[in-house]
């Protein structure tokens, strides 16, 4: 039995969005996961009857009567809002009755929630957040981080990579995942200091396939399966690929492998690093984007990812 | 009369494509533009008279029998290859007898010369190379710095927004300049530390019209004319850019709008903040990006930028 928890009230279009993302989600989970439904009650239980859902055991109704809004301080928020549905998500996840929880809120309150609630994995210096890119011949390169650590220092890309690597592994099914080293040439020395220097650890590093620097220009070729940076170029990368799929729909371009750059079928990103499952969505979610962050929550929470983390980082 | 000098030794298809794009460039440049084919003499002659352009007052062939190779050390190969292409039309540019050096050539080499032969310009900390993204409303955004100083630090981002402005202004035409600041979010606040004290700085530069952060989610709608970021966020945005593009051509998809991504179109980013009007091309242009390279260069020349520039910095 595996159980998800979906953060009702989190989203710029919530709770609409994500009961309707629930319901779409729902048959496509297996068959033993319940999804927790955290919010509302009154809300929650008057969209199930609607849906004909009442009454259907694989979903738990969680009573949450606050909520944190988009724009609210994030230790704040979760300090005084106990009841809100982030704060009982968080609650859930750390008592481990739930496996994983998804939200779309707040991002700020969702990753103090992360470190607070659930702590980072020991010797984990910063947990991150990943983003995975289509390639050409229909891999992922999952480039590590990608907006929490904007002032990054070499020992913690060298985390990236490790994170990255057991993500790949355990949830892509890459059996020995290549890494690379995001820069702006493909010899050793070159870029920032940073960037110098991490690629000097990233290449002693010995429980991981460093195969070097990648470019930009040659990041959708299947050079690597996980591509490390720091948090703020991560940012910036992820974004401008969002940037150039709006470009796409600006031109009505229909086309079935650029269509994977649509950031709705991703989801969420799981928060790498903290104790428990947590997979951050992007708070315009439309309901394709909510459903597909919970059954990623529930890939996730599947691969027991953060449970595998810690293993690694034991050693 | 303007005088554009083109190294012709210059790119990974010299002399073939460079001597073929002057020939494509010619009749698109201004009557009173003359263009200096800087290279090996017999080579050169060979290539005019096939083309029957032997005689063609427009053309000035200059004798310079070195080259300096794409992988060869940039200090060294300059100072030991005194009559090498780069370092004749470094020669000329530097005594004003040419207005403008186009090259593709060995990229480290040409930034070493614009800094020996030619100098920064009095007051500019560190020089940078910019690169114009089409806008959505056919406009441009232009980006400074895109791979020059990968280590910023935050006076440098002011500086590369006052010489944003200059190009903007003087190449592009536009008459008040709107000047961005890269960023991982809207707000105040917003990313590293370093782009967190740039804000501050260009929020209190009165003679730039600062708009704030730009996330790259926005980067194509039209938000700013000149955006400023670090030399390695601005490679790795380039480089992505291109790769998109490639990915367009891998899917052949055909389209008016992103075929202005085609980065061939621009043929070459100008060195801003150097005594002299360099344009530095891309290593692997091709014909078409030579030619456009070249016209870059009689634009940059004409608008007088170098020495315009010098005008800002003086105030």
């Amino acid at each position: 039995m595996t159980n998800i928890g979906i953060d009702i009230m989190g989203g710029d279009s919530a709770p609409k969005v994500t009961l309707e993302g629930s319901a779409k989600a729902l048959p496509e989970l297996d068959k033993d996961t319940r999804l927790y439904l955290i919010g509302p009650q009154k809300v929650i239980q008057e969209f199930l009857e609607s849906e004909g859902l009442n009454g259907d055991s694989r979903l738990v109704v969680v009573s949450a009567e606050e909520a944190i809004g988009m724009d609210e301080h994030p230790v704040k928020a979760l300090q005084q809002k106990k009841n809100s549905s982030l704060a009982v998500g968080f609650g859930l996840l750390a008592q481990k009755k739930i496996d994983g929880l998804a939200s779309a809120g707040n991002s700020g309150a969702v990753m103090v929630g992360a470190l607070n609630a659930l702590k980072p994995i020991e010797g984990v210096m910063r947990p991150c957040v990943v983003s995975a890119f289509p390639q050409k011949n229909d891999s992922h390169n999952i480039l590590v981080d990608v907006g929490i650590n904007v002032d990054a220092k070499p020992e913690m890309l060298q985390q990236f990579a490790r994170l990255g690597e057991v993500y790949s592994r355990l949830v892509y099914g890459v059996e020995q995942p290549r890494v690379g080293l995001l820069n702006t040439g493909e010899e050793e020395g070159k870029g920032s200091l940073l960037y110098q220097k991490a690629y000097e650890i990233l290449k002693n590093t010995k429980d991981i396939t460093f195969v070097g620097n990648l470019e930009a220009r040659e990041f959708y070729e299947d050079r690597a399966d996980v591509t490390v940076c720091d948090g703020f170029t991560g940012n910036v990368f992820l974004k401008q690929a969002e940037a150039f799929y709006n470009l796409l729909q600006y031109r009505n371009i229909k086309d079935p492998f650029l269509e994977k750059f649509n950031y709705e079928r991703y989801g969420g990103t799981p928060i790498l690093g903290v104790n428990g499952n947590v997979v951050l969505g992007h708070g315009v979610s439309g309901t394709t984007a909510i459903a597909n962050m919970i059954l990623a929550t529930e890939k996730v929470a599947k691969a027991k990812l953060s449970e595998n983390i810690t293993k690694v980082f034991k050693k």
